[in-house]
């Protein structure tokens, strides 16, 4: 997946600036737009085919909930851009899946890029989606890659008007949708923790090359989850700060509750590093502790019996005169003497606790 | 019990915010409820079981301390919210028993919520506990998870009438909370320290594989301890800067105090993860000594006897023509060869500072 | 080509300032002078071989484009410091080719030095080479080491008038020319990252000690890398806030989106740098663990022939009096003693997981 | 000692805040307190044993040195506490010698809390004593945990007047403490410095286990020294920058060359750890060859006898049909391919660099 | 050498501050005075002896240009301070060549140390020397341990007239010196990162124990290279920002081109650490592939050589009754089973990539 999306940004190269290209994954399927508006009082949800049809909601005083899923269609995604009055290298951030989480003030909208990340429950990748919110007066624009039910909850509570989200404006409505982001972020990283106990009782036990490459892959996964994580810290925190017209002061409250959460967020990702280092420690030494036993192991029968190979061996040697060979209790006293080397051998090895 | 906990953090997922969850470990036992109410002259203590009865205190000019165990029962807690106005939010934090120190400046009241830190005496986990703190302006409320015998010597002191907490403010009682809490702290920072100074003996005594072990996991519990202390510093400092209305400029002497105490504690914190890392550089050398030591033994007992075997098995060979054999000294001089051979490698052993 | 740089830099020593020495790679060829004069209708290109014959452009209202491919005339490069009023010390910084990334605000231009990066597509190794732009009103020179392609795209775009360029001033054409740098960087640390990938298989597979000498020059690529995109993220960012007066305010935004990219770029860089360490612990991982197979392979030999050895060479000796030697059985009695050795020792092995 | 110290702490646990109590090495010895009054033409030095004995100087527009060894005497600091009106939350940062360096700022003093170090000229340990200095108009109070020499050259200097010590103010005199503190950590990192050669030596000749075991202790010192000094920094700034009314403008020219040598001494601190870290390399690196150096012994002995071994083990055999071992020159030729094969395996080990 | 200075230091403890003492190498050379003067018109060089002779030439307003070759004779430089009413502390620091790089802004001078720095050829031990530069309105006073002919180019251009420097002030002057000061630390730098290359062709190819005390001694070097050069940006950059009376709005350009230069310098400085810490990853790669080496030879010779001793081990035994021994093919059918096994062997390895 990164490799297709990455040769994708050599597309770009010598373009002309706004120049609409989608970088990201090649798909095919429709892209669907659903719009929601909504007052104290009235709903309406529907799915349109046409960027036109949802012209008319723009123009009420009702909150209004665009939702564009899938981004791979760039002349719907001009026309949008044309009706809002967006800059070109605007539409080319929202096109391009791979960009940084950042906030563009304008003149009429405010646009938030913001990065949901997923963990796969088998390979621990990380996977990361772009979701740009568009906010205006009365409206909330969201373009995402893939439709995803993070979205579901906020709109069941619109629907049954559950808390204030009836109540209250567009603003509050891209706090819920930022929220649900950030939710996410913390429930994925706290997976990621649960997995890092289930790899150190592995690495104590088996540490195999296979358990180091996880560990390896668990690293680079941690570093994305950063990458992505970081910036969306200072994107929340200039929504909790700044004093933007599309965002009403008793709202604020509810941003600075985020960037909280992002604050913790960022503080699990740093700890998680820090365990992730301590963690390939302790694999090292597991291998040389494997390494010690399999040394102790051929030192211990080496030790052993390379000397009493050697006493066998004074005894066959073929002199012609070698008294001892004569004696009658000879053969048993070289039992004897064997005997005896082993079991102050064996003393030698406990005393320095190799066995 | 982190696992737990971080369970729990997905069963809020998707509902509207200021939605009331305990966020904690499960628990069945009765909340309760203590309230203190005093001045100079007058001090009454009771125990009780409805919110509703601390309510006649919260009107009189006395100081009013109300001390609540257990923040399992959301509806006690919601109801101490409505009565105070808190936002729904910020009543989440403090049910969220996972929730990062912070400090909330509200109209008319401040919340400080921080943790309690416990270092197990026998494995040295480190388990928080969160206490909440909420200053009006007669009024202290404190929630906590636990009923912990931290508190008992403030309570003392107030009923004893010992120092000047008597003829002081409720600004003055949550200094001498805070205070009780940061001194735990370094208390709880010297015993994981001592607890390293055993560690360093071990680890260069009998660097086993569980003393790796040992560090690994004192080095996550300092990591732990760390994540839980170094916000507190930004909430005290935040308490000795600004200028709050409930905080009397005389008292915020005394936070400045704290705010000593906490920045000694990350002091220490920080060189407890330093030596840590010696301490590891320590163990891994001593695992690779004892490899030395194993080796040394093998290539001694190997390198002297080898020689001495092929030796012997020379004379062992069956040729017919072999005149040594017939030699009536060759026996004795095959023997006077091999210790000659073995003394000059003890020589060699010993000029190399092997034994 | 490095080395032969670092020479040079010595030449300059004892030279008063401004004294103008060209640093950087002999060269003989010749340097090539073009010049693109362009409005909203018209365009001239015309390469030319003297600098006055430039001259009579700059003096329209048009956009001037000079475009200057070898910086080792020095006389030139006088020249065109002479017409445009430059400090000996800038025509000196233009000259040394090794000069860090920079930005002059002058009187009546705007100089900026940035590199351009390129990855050798063999060995990896990065090859930087020097642009000087020299932003004047409605001028813009370009100074660069070799004639690159790079600008190619810009070129046929005005000529065939793509986009906006022709209708915008020279403060555009720089954010034409910077944006294809910084565009060109993001290629290459994409095939950087990529060569990673690869790398990572070769190191688990094939442990040489080659690879580690490719992750080796691979981590000084990055390091070169870092070095010189550092500061260029600061003269962008310069270029976006400060208000000079030869860039419009409309076409800051530009800058703004190049000043993201190369924030991008620099995140990218730092985690490829963590990464290329996580690699090495894996090299050195696989390298340890290809020591343990060797071990085991020792091991298991000797430990299951060494006593084997010891027996047969007991009943080799000679003594007169062996009564197992007269037994009719002894032979094969010896045998199966030896089976039952061999036998128990791979359930030994196969119980420590070593085979 | 530092156990002692940290018991100590606990004593203080649940009182009230303010309470003295002494934390610190228990000590029987007496206190000492002496009273240096001067001015240009007179000076009085005094042993006394009670507080009040000074009290006269102090109302005198001399300047006043009152020097307290040992502050284990808690109802004496509480008087002179209560004389200078005094916090009691400073009276009880004086007794607590577990101090972090500080300055406070009061309405009628100034009270600066400083360790002054000493390497132990064997092990290495560094020891902190606690000093604290009090500055008001025309007095300086200095309380020291022991009586330190430190003082006399100062001493002496007032008494004999050499310099300009008895024509300045109380401002200088605190200078002059404060500059012989600093002194003290210059010379004695200088020392830790030259102890760090000596370890170099003996690391690359004689890396034993103990050798390790001094370099972790003295990254200890290292890290405690840092600890000490890096706090005090931060003090002396304060001195120098602000504008406390006891300092006068042409003294505070005196704090910032302290500064100046604290930063230095930082520097130096900083370095040595570096270097520190290094040498651990080098350690662990002399260990690896000294393994390298035994195992390459044990390879060529065993390689060069283990086929030997062989070969004479084959002419051992007891088949009735050998015809080798009827050949005349049979033994002989077993000698010559013998030699044969060791001198090739020397030259095989030579071309390895092993010999 | 270092050594020597530090043992100096101490002789200075307990002195009364601005006790002049000249800390450094001890040495008995005379000291040497060398004044310039010079206009556009006129110039005059002189040697000088005392120090009285200069002072006619201060009271000109040509530039005067004063330097001191060894700063050992105290008195001389204590006159000069008198001459000029420098402070006793600042006539310490310039005594002391053990300062640190600093900026003094009096009210009449200004007083800039620096250090020069010289890599031995040989051994690459980075020796400082300490420069400190006293700038009046027209005059340049400069103390140099040494006569280094680093000026001698300086002082040639002054005699020739080359350059704008005979037209320029005093400001100009100094600014050439401390540009020859940086230049050289480029200079030295570059030869440093020479040797590095060399260092990495050794490391790869003979890994010794000499190699890896190199690199340690090196990166002590680079430490110390930037303990002396990483004040130094501090101070050219104050040079370049402040507003000095004695500096001219037209020379601070020329700062601010060192200023440049010395960024450039530190950026260099942490590339070579960079580097040399990954220079040691390679080393100890480097041991390990060659213990590898040495380990997989004694295993393929023990692992071929073992099997087959035991196996004639086994026709050497002497019972009664061994078929084997009467066959006429026995002998023959061993070799056979020998060749066979060691065949075997050598498939394995292959496959192992052993051999």
């Amino acid at each position: 997946l990164s490799k297709k999306k990455r040769r994708n940004h050599s597309h770009k190269r010598g373009l002309p600036p706004g120049s609409l290209v989608y970088v990201g994954k090649e798909r095919q399927d429709d892209v669907k737009i659903t719009v929601i508006d909504y007052n104290k009082e009235h709903i309406e949800e529907r799915d349109i085919s046409k960027v036109q049809q949802c012209y008319p909601y723009l123009r009420t005083s009702n909150v209004t909930w665009i939702n564009i899923s899938g981004i791979h269609d760039v002349n719907l995604v001009e026309k949008i851009g044309e009706e809002f009055g967006l800059h070109p290298l605007l539409l080319e951030d929202i096109l391009n899946s791979d960009h940084r989480p950042k906030l563009s003030h304008l003149d009429q909208h405010l646009l938030v890029i913001l990065k949901r990340l997923y963990v796969h429950p088998d390979d621990f990748q990380v996977r990361d989606e772009q979701i740009s919110i568009l906010l205006g007066e009365n409206t909330v624009i969201t373009f995402q890659e893939n439709e995803a039910d993070d979205f579901d909850s906020i709109r069941s509570q619109i629907k049954e008007s559950i808390g204030d989200i009836r109540k209250l404006g567009a603003d509050f409505l891209m706090y819920r949708i930022i929220d649900s982001i950030v939710d996410r972020y913390l429930l994925e990283i706290e997976r990621l923790n649960d997995h890092i106990e289930q790899l150190e009782e592995e690495v104590v036990l088996h540490p195999t090359q296979q358990i180091l490459h996880r560990i390896y892959i668990f690293k680079k996964q941690i570093i994305r989850f950063r990458k992505n994580t970081w910036p969306a810290r200072e994107v929340i925190h200039k929504l909790e700060k700044n004093e933007y017209e599309f965002i009403q002061p008793s709202t604020r409250f509810y941003y600075s509750d985020i960037h909280e959460h992002i604050i913790q967020l960022n503080d699990m990702v740093e700890t998680t590093r820090g365990i992730m280092t301590s963690l390939l420690d302790v694999y090292f030494s597991s291998v040389s502790h494997r390494m010690n036993e399999i040394m102790k192991v051929l030192t211990i029968v080496s030790t052993v019996f390379i000397p009493l190979t050697f006493i066998v061996g004074v005894y066959g040697m073929n002199f012609a005169f070698m008294p001892e060979l004569e004696w009658h209790w000879g053969y048993p006293m070289v039992w004897g003497v064997m005997i005896l080397l082993t079991s102050s051998m064996f003393i030698f090895f406990r005393k320095r606790k190799w066995i």
